[in-house]
């Protein structure tokens, strides 16, 4: 099968670039020596999940239960589900615990370590902490904190952060002020608790911007990150890769043309209405063009519009892009996570345009 | 069950609304004794495609490959396939086909007319018209399109057009005139077609505003609209509906509080990137969030950031959302074929919270 078989939409994944970019984030990592527990939010497959894993301790990061079950079942046995959990989720967190998997959950909420403590099989808890992100957790120096841990009690794992607002970082040194916020803080939240006699053994950070970039991770007992092994535009532009090491592509077909632009059949459900590039230094609008092999893009083309199921191309007039109704080409995307969860499978390529292999997505929860 | 015992996010589908919203467009276009052939690319389900069909003709518009074959497979016999199609396409299209199934395909493009006089089965072909949306197909006075209509020959079926810039109005004037120059310009088309000796039997309009607010269809064999069925904040704000008139929501969960705002379970991937209420009157974030009911909101309170997991909601200081974590709430959508595509099935209930049905949904391509 070669890309000439699929129907289109469909997600290409370049498994060279993955396992380039899979070694990249290794390497960054085992500098400092600290383990990564990869977040498989961005992939939802094992496929993907065998590869990130490889020279790693085993663990994994998951955001839906979903995920979660999907993992245990492929033999996964060491899960943080890292959003806040609910006490209506902890009976599906028992179950899966019960057939001898390990998932550790996160809170950052005192009535929710009382209902954690109080079920029939509590979960190994890590509390979230706020380094700066301004989404879930608490502040490292929040009196909470010592409350929730107390309620927690033997259940309590450690301590987590998510340095998200990296993604607002531009610059190396940006990303590296960032890291050391995050590693500071989670590391403070860590050490105050212990101060308080509780026994802390996870302290866990991570982003993919901050994962490569930290200049130490002095008191982490763990990275987590993502994005990294698919990459896409978003992340080019702030400096986590470069362009050409985006592995997730759209498999897409004109379906129109007319002069200066073309129609082709990935709209916003095959590409996600995320328009992170937006606020990034160069707007892609909805994707980048490529050609069929994925290595050349068409000057400035790319996605100006995106309606269901119609993706409206633009591209300059020293470059206009002569293809038939039926021609292929490939969409790298804003954020490769959004465009991905469209779709229920990958198509493996490994540079070439021969399909080697399918591999199966878990979406949903 | 009830929305109680449900895992979120999940979608919640309200059929006493759906049933409302269905009568309503069913009592506008009866008016004008002009059919309706539904578009599932909204709903993508047979439950709902029944219901929508009661007292019409039995034909369906549908928007992917994987609709068509679902929707066969269902029994639905008659169907338009309304996005361009591609010469590859045309063998899957065959199979349904020669299975009994009626599938007409659309183009604007003398290649793929004539890719389509040459397959072994040529499927009932419309030719696409632009009336205004500059999107895909040819004005109604173009050149070409009697040189289509020549390369279809005896496949020739008719001409469709869809004011996808009726979106863009704002009152009923602005609907009721889009919607004159959508008929007209069809219109327009399939009169120089007859006046070139071809046969145009279907000549096909439609958009959710203009299908309502139209004043006239004359000359128009059928009308194709779809998120009239389950509404959204974008359609209520350009007058398709009310507010009260969105059947389906986004069922969430709390998971984290701090002052003046709540984390919950819903984000970008369950509610979709879309933010087409940017540019409406009032800007709705990411989604208006209810109560679990679905019928009372909390003041102003929407989604004002959407991570890939995480909605953050925002109130304002008067009606404050004194929730815990665990408790369940509603997010009306700002585009409903965006958020729903996030999901593969509808809890249906029946302006209770007791879920009364779990109904599929056809997603990808």
């Amino acid at each position: 099968m070669t890309l000439d078989d699929l129907r289109t939409p469909c997600l290409v994944l370049d498994r060279t670039i993955l396992r380039r970019n899979i070694a990249t984030m290794a390497a960054a990592l085992g500098r400092h020596r600290v383990p990564l527990r990869p977040h498989m939010k961005t992939a939802k497959s094992i496929d993907v999940a065998k590869l990130a894993l490889e020279g790693q301790s085993g663990g994994i990061t998951v955001s839906t239960l979903a995920e979660a079950e999907y993992f245990a079942a492929h033999g996964v046995a060491d899960i943080l589900y890292a959003v806040g959990i609910t006490p209506q989720k902890l009976d599906a967190v028992a179950r899966l615990n019960a057939g001898g998997t390990d998932i550790a959950v996160i809170t950052d909420d005192l009535d929710t370590a009382m209902a954690i403590a109080a079920h029939p099989v509590p979960p190994r808890t890590l509390i979230e902490i706020d380094t700066g992100e301004a989404r879930g957790g608490l502040a490292p120096d929040d009196d909470r904190l010592t409350g929730i841990a107390t309620r927690l009690g033997q259940h309590l794992a450690g301590v987590m952060t998510h340095a998200g607002h990296s993604y607002a970082g531009r610059t190396h040194d940006d990303m590296r002020r960032i890291a050391e916020a995050e590693r500071a803080g989670v590391v403070r939240a860590a050490e105050r608790l212990r101060a308080g006699g509780h026994t802390v053994p996870i302290v866990s950070m991570g982003s993919s911007p901050t994962a490569l970039h930290a200049g130490s991770f002095k008191g982490i007992t763990e990275v987590r990150a993502g994005v990294y092994m698919f990459g896409d535009l978003f992340q080019a532009e702030i400096g986590t890769h470069g362009i050409d090491d985006i592995a997730v592509t759209v498999l897409a077909s004109v379906i129109g043309r007319r002069p200066g632009a073309l129609l082709v059949d990935a709209g916003g459900l095959a590409l996600s209405k995320d328009r992170s590039t937006e606020a990034a230094p160069k707007d892609y609008g909805f994707g980048l063009v490529l050609d069929r092999s994925g290595r050349r893009s068409y000057g400035d083309a790319i996605v100006r519009r995106a309606y269901q199921e119609h993706g409206l191309i633009t591209s300059d007039p020293v470059h206009p892009i002569e293809l038939s109704v039926g021609a292929k080409l490939r969409i790298a995307p804003n954020h490769t996570c959004m465009t991905a969860a469209a779709h229920d499978r990958y198509h493996v390529v490994d540079g070439t345009e021969q399909v080697v292999a399918v591999w199966p997505r878990i979406n949903g929860w």
